[in-house]
């Protein structure tokens, strides 16, 4: 016999509680499923912790700061241990909430995992649940390297089990979760190598952040290994009791890998930890799909849906990693909300809009983006049809420090008007600055709207409004 | 014999240089006249500097901070000498850039006293100088307090010439200024006393930011001492040979006041230094402007000009602190550029928008304001008119840390379509997350607009896309 709902959201991260919280306030009898922690990935193994941690760096960085402002800084030895321990009190915490407010709009909560039995039907630790509208919002997992000793590396995921700092890292990646990480080691004080397989690394954005995030990063002392191929990971010291993310430094590895330009086969030594953040895959192995036939999937395996969020089948949703689009937090969140909007709150248009989705990476500077590159935006337009502002300066907070950090912003625009189509930031304060913008690129402003603005006084962002 | 210009600019500071390069750069034959040093109030005394001052006392809010990220900073004593030389060479610097960017611009410079000796000609060194256009902009000075011991205190421009951390020190107003200086010398670890005249300080800007801030002050520390109205100061210990900006410490004080709620007579001893940031006055006096009879002058004494920047003398212009109007660097700019567009450029209807006019007040945290207040807002459009959408919350980078450092914003809106007439906020990042509100505001933003935006996360600025 089975349970009956009026919705049932399988996972329990920032989409899928989303959306069940907003199911339930339209009086929708909502059962939402998770076989792990409350919070799915942002609270618990990204977006949340990550930045933490990504705080914990940029409090370094204004400790060496510090010296050029006055002030005595003998010692910028982190104690990563009390941090984590810190850290992952905090997040329990978080999934607390995360479990009261659902408990107090009213959604229930099976803990399980779920495996379809007919199209609108899941079984969970022996029971059967059934409802009209069926949401998948299970997320994506780290995906493993495949060469040998791969199972020596750490993933994306692990990085918040390591408990003390490492000496000397190697990150395999180049999208933004390997950026960020590989930014976090360097700024809170490990040696860190990166190994990318092209040039240039967050090569889906502008090449202006992809040039001035690298310079950075060197710069930084960060050891960039680019056109290489891991070809095996060796453990040449280890510890009889502890595993490397409990003790790091008790570790080596060597890593054996291929210029891929050259041919040339090398090898890096002494590495205590090996992380790759090589990408993201959907988590949808256990939820017995094969018996859903009408599903259909990306050539990466993700669920398609159309811009409702409805897949092939029936009355079944999906939304979030799971479809492997804008793998974001908000975007999630904001699909949750739509599509609960429209299946209960009769909004029946409601969707979210993938255009001009602004995106920010924690690097070292935060670097952060809305709409079209400057390549895509000439390919898009023509590149009669485009012009670019741009601007490099430093930021007058680095006046009194001997370390200048970079500064450089984009701004892509379109037509006679100078629509802005693409802004792109690097530097300090960027990740906060970019929201506002977002709200007016997606309201259609022009270049001239920026121009009309006056200027806020001494801050970056004004250098937005006053670029000729 | 006069010497014969276009355009002859007095004052070289933010507003006159900017149009005297605007107004050369459209061919233009421009002389620009300073008796001070290049850059006026925004590069010397005003702007930059104190914006240094502020990010050292941000830097030591961080090494408190850093605690809680697993750092130890033993000690967060400032070497504030050291920090004034560099800044002052700093400076300098930029005084010269000032001057090259004149010179390379094509606009001559003159240095001295400029007297008008008729309606287009003035007098410098014994030289006169006579143009079709003449711009005022000599920017403003500040008050001094006229109560028996006045002339022991300092201005707001004295601070800039201390050279050492006074131990404790008295402010007294309730401006932007004298609120941010309060602020830098509490939070670079002065004891201070802050002399309010009524029960809250910032009283221009919404309720919400003065009541917050003020809590955050005395969090810290700060006494604040409202409805307070200084009767004297008393100098009881000095130093024969250095003055209190050489060395405030070998100076005490002692200030008496009255309360003006219980008419209750108090003191305050111990005071190492008095600064007083009262107001500011328009840098008028020695222009000799009794040479033009038909020049208008507000209550206050600052210079009337028409939305074009035109004084009621045909030809001569005013514009920035002089006419003490939204006295900031980025609008006199503006208004400078514009004036010269429309007057050099043909532009003939170039103008500044007066509406809307964000400004951040480098308060701890910082806070940023658009538009009306909520009180304003109600009273232009009627309360029932009026929809006010607010937040308050910890950002979590004070997850890790024992203090918590406040985060509120609001947004006030009007009319059925909830357009944004009002933007304020308090927290961390708000001097950076202000700039790009502010253009999608200028352009009309509804609150639909906002909510429409996908949040970027986890940034304190996703707040303002997402209010309920």
């Amino acid at each position: 016999m089975s349970h009956i709902y009026d919705y049932l959201v399988i996972g329990g991260g920032s989409g899928g509680i989303a959306s069940a919280r907003r199911a339930a306030s339209y009086g929708a009898k909502t059962l939402i499923i998770e076989n792990n922690r409350w919070g799915g990935t942002c609270v618990n193994v990204g977006c949340v912790p990550k930045k933490i941690m990504y705080n914990a760096a940029m409090i370094r960085e204004t400790l060496g700061d510090a010296k050029g402002y006055g002030f005595d800084v003998p010692s910028r030895q982190i104690n990563w241990n009390m941090l984590k321990q810190k850290r992952d009190a905090y997040i329990t915490r978080l999934n607390g909430i995360y479990e009261r407010n659902l408990d107090n709009d009213k959604v229930e909560r099976v803990y399980g995992l779920a495996r379809f039995v007919g199209h609108n039907k899941v079984q969970v630790n022996d029971r059967e649940y059934e409802a009209k509208h069926v949401l998948i919002a299970t997320g994506s997992y780290d995906m493993r390297p495949t060469w040998p000793g791969a199972e020596l590396s750490l993933s994306s995921e692990d990085f918040f089990d390591i408990e003390h700092l490492p000496r000397h890292v190697a990150v395999n990646g180049a999208g933004y979760i390997a950026i960020e990480l590989a930014g976090i080691f360097q700024y809170l004080g490990c040696q860190v190598s990166l190994f990318i397989r092209q040039g240039t690394f967050l090569r889906t954005f502008d090449t202006m952040i992809q040039t001035k995030i690298m310079d950075e990063y060197r710069k930084a002392g960060m050891e960039i290994i680019p056109y290489s191929k891991i070809e095996s990971l060796t453990r040449t010291a280890s510890h009889p009791t502890e595993s490397v993310v409990q003790n790091p430094n008790a570790y080596a590895h060597t890593v054996e890998y291929t210029n891929t330009q050259t041919g040339e086969r090398k090898t890096l030594e002494g590495v205590n930890l090996f992380l790759a953040a090589i990408g993201r895959k959907p988590q949808t192995p256990k939820l017995n799909l094969s018996a859903l036939s009408d599903l259909k999937y990306d050539a990466k395996e993700f669920i398609v849906t159309n811009a409702y969020q409805d897949t092939h089948v029936p009355n079944l949703h999906a939304l979030g990693d799971v479809c492997g689009k804008y793998m974001l937090t908000p975007v999630a969140i904001a699909a949750g909300r739509r599509l609960a909007d429209r299946l209960f709150g009769g909004k029946l248009d409601a969707k979210i809009d993938y255009e001009n989705i602004a995106t920010v990476v924690f690097s070292h500077p935060p670097s952060g983006t809305i709409g079209l590159t400057e390549d895509e935006a000439k390919a898009r337009y023509g590149e009669a049809n485009i012009k670019v502002w741009s601007s490099s300066f430093v930021n007058m907070y680095y006046s009194m420090c001997d370390h200048k950090g970079p500064t450089s912003y984009k701004i892509v625009c379109e037509g006679p008007n100078h629509r802005v189509v693409g802004l792109h930031l690097v530097g300090m304060g960027s990740d906060e600055i970019l929201q506002g913008f977002a709200v007016a690129i997606r309201m259609g402003a022009t270049k001239h709207d920026f121009d009309q603005t006056i200027a806020i006084h001494p801050t970056a962002a004004e250098e937005l409004v006053t670029m000729k």
